[in-house]
């Protein structure tokens, strides 16, 4: 139990609230609907206060894309937004229609009423502000309300989303603001895995996850939570719990390091078929080059994961980075109107690859790993094309062919799929230094 | 050309402001968008000024409230405006993208956006106020503006929506506001008819009408102007022309008296099958029951169109009235609960009833036009069982399953089909008194 907001949840007073998040396939059809509000009900009766966000029913945002894609390659990104945020206010409206049938009063409110406000950045905006006002009104009134995931809207009222997956941030957002006891993620899996079971069918359920690992899986590819959304969680400290919409068994619960109580060594395998890598060799190694294509990369918004750079013979550099597919065609045009004033001989793209992670908070205190990812894939016959690491994450570049088998090679390597793998050894517990998350560039 | 708003559209600076809007069936698939944005532009290159309205993508609205309904019988009102109003949200960004890719610079802007103030009837809430700031900022930069009709904002900033049809009475707001040159309603219909076409193959096309005509005929069931969006062009004298979306032939014009060249005496024969009845009989005949009733339905937001009370014998009084189909469940309720206080014997509610209506300015001049009217049912074996008139049209409510019959024959009686109708005697020209419209109740 937390406290706050001390002028309606006193501690003389103690009132529990939580928050609730239902994506897409809570919410595909009339019957997962009307179970989502069975669902919320129940909730209902056991806190004090619900608050609830949805994302848009089943696929409707994907529908909404290609509509707007059969009209122009490239649509404006404002329009998009106001495009995809009627999902979002479909959902929770059935919700609340849903809810109010089944006898609990619950009112829906966009982004806008609730005073959402974020940054200006179209399709991929950053929340800067939460309001309390209106909720607290609703909340108050004994309702449960229901929040639009994903949408905000500029101190201009203009009206912006918050990327794909950005209905977990607006949860988790929600749940900080309203000092909330935890934050529930409701989804079609029934919680964050050791490897994703449709390529590694042996991938076991996590029961306990710290923020850093879940961070570092949904930054290497784990689509259960995004990892905005983890790091807004962490660094207010708002217990996650990832579970199924369609059962009540438990999920995964994602806490802050120190509340874990199993820690292992290496908790999870990710995949990420999604990142295309860009190569400029030939750059003069100079102060600066790398400063102005990261920083004309940055200007376009576009989000940059892995990078490394070598020396080669002759004073020249190479620079490879990855970037979402999606992200492709902007980079090119980026970089080709760089290559030139950079110095650049070359600049290659290559959307075939994968990234595949070995991730763990144990990792820190156990070296040798890398040694292991390497050897392992090197066994089965896998070239490593770029490496990245961090203190609990090992991240290699493969050929997309070649990323399921290094998937499961290293799945089965750490024994994730029998015991959860390798448990610190009892008894030894290392200090662990608080060390700020630092996204990759 | 109107001139007005001074601080921009100066009579020194003849600019032309036009507004068009475009219904369900303009924007019902990804081609009949594509043509929509292209008419747009072509209006773009020849004003200066272009606002353009529009409804929900084909069928969707019908869609969301289905949805609704399956989840319940009566959703709250203040939900299905937050659904419904998704519709005409999704279709201006989608027409806002076609144009931006037609190299036509377009913003979308939502009621809220633009400012549409209504009062807090949801689901059939009035506009109080249109803004102008915003509309003019994107207006000045060249911009063609695309606003979503149907829905508007509370000064609470609760979403509304206008009722059935509401997209024309904000293209009309729309046009007034911003002093437009005139209001173009792209349907999927030539223009206004004699008759509906499905019903009688000889109805024509009507080149003119009077605000009063048309108001009479969408009061009347003619679907294809709601019938405040006339009352307030009315009002307000904003030219209406309602044309085909397909084509670039003229359609309907609609203006003020004084400026239709050519009048009819009869114009049209509307139906209206949408309609139900309700009977109270053996109330005690004494002031305040008809007041006591009315108040009680008013104030349920019920929508009361005809009315008529006969005293019958032992000073008792008999009263009939109609309302929408849709409404009947809750008048049902209204009056239910009434039936006791009010002193009536018995209530009967009948919805297998047809409101046949004929329409045209020149009835004024022209007495006994009603008793044609009666005597051509009555030779078609057709019983009325409810009559009301105005001056400038006669309503006969028959059973449902004479309707069509009725209007045939009406149609044809007064030569509709051939001429465009009898027509005022040349040369004569009865001076017309300036009448008040007046809603029925």
């Amino acid at each position: 139990m937390r406290f706050g907001l001390e002028q309606w949840r006193t501690p003389a007073n103690l009132m529990s609230l939580v928050v609730q998040k239902f994506g897409g396939t809570s919410l595909e059809d009339i019957e997962k609907l009307k179970n989502t509000a069975k669902r919320v009900a129940e909730t209902k009766r056991l806190a004090d206060h619900v608050v609830v966000v949805v994302s848009a029913l089943g696929k409707t945002t994907d529908e909404l894309v290609d509509l707007a894609r059969q009209l122009s390659a490239s649509p404006p990104e404002r329009e998009m937004d106001m495009l995809l945020s009627t999902g979002e206010q479909i959902s929770m409206a059935l919700l609340a229609i849903a809810l109010n049938e089944l006898g609990e009063e619950a009112v829906s409110m966009t982004g806008q009423q609730v005073e959402i406000v974020t940054d200006k950045a179209h399709t991929k905006a950053k929340i800067r502000h939460v309001g309390t006002k209106r909720l607290f009104r609703e909340l108050r009134k004994g309702r449960v309300v229901i929040v639009a995931g994903f949408q905000g809207v500029t101190p201009d009222g203009e009206i912006t989303t918050l990327g794909r997956g950005g209905s977990d941030t607006t949860a988790v957002a929600l749940a900080e603001t309203l000092h909330a006891d935890y934050c529930e993620i409701f989804t079609d899996v029934d919680g964050v895995f050791t490897a994703d079971p449709r390529l590694v069918p042996e991938a076991k359920k996590i029961s306990e996850l710290s923020f850093m690992e879940m961070l570092e899986m949904a930054s290497s590819g784990a689509k259960v939570l995004q990892a905005r959304s983890v790091e807004y969680a962490r660094n207010y400290n708002v217990p996650l719990h990832v579970r199924s919409s369609f059962h009540s068994g438990e999920g995964t619960w994602i806490k802050s390091e120190d509340e874990v109580m199993e820690k292992a060594i290496v908790s999870a395998v990710t995949h990420d078929f999604e990142e295309a890598k860009v190569t400029l060799m030939g750059l003069p190694d100079k102060p600066g080059v790398a400063a102005s294509l990261f920083g004309a990369l940055a200007k376009a918004n576009i989000n940059v994961d892995m990078i490394i750079q070598n020396v080669s013979e002759k004073k020249l550099a190479d620079i490879s980075f990855t970037v979402p597919k999606e992200d492709l065609q902007r980079t090119k045009k980026v970089v080709e109107e760089l290559t030139e004033s950079l110095g650049a001989r070359q600049a290659i793209f290559d959307d075939k690859i994968a990234k595949i992670s070995l991730i763990g908070a144990g990792m820190r205190s156990n070296p040798g790993i890398a040694a292991r990812v390497f050897r392992t894939l090197a066994n089965e016959g896998i070239n490593i094309e770029m490496i990245s690491t961090s203190p609990i994450k090992i991240s290699c570049v493969v050929r997309e062919q070649a990323g399921e088998k290094a998937v499961k090679s290293l799945h089965d390597h750490f024994g994730l799929g029998s015991s959860g793998g390798p448990k610190e050894p009892q008894g030894f517990q290392e200090p662990i230094p608080h060390e700020p998350y630092r996204e990759d560039i």
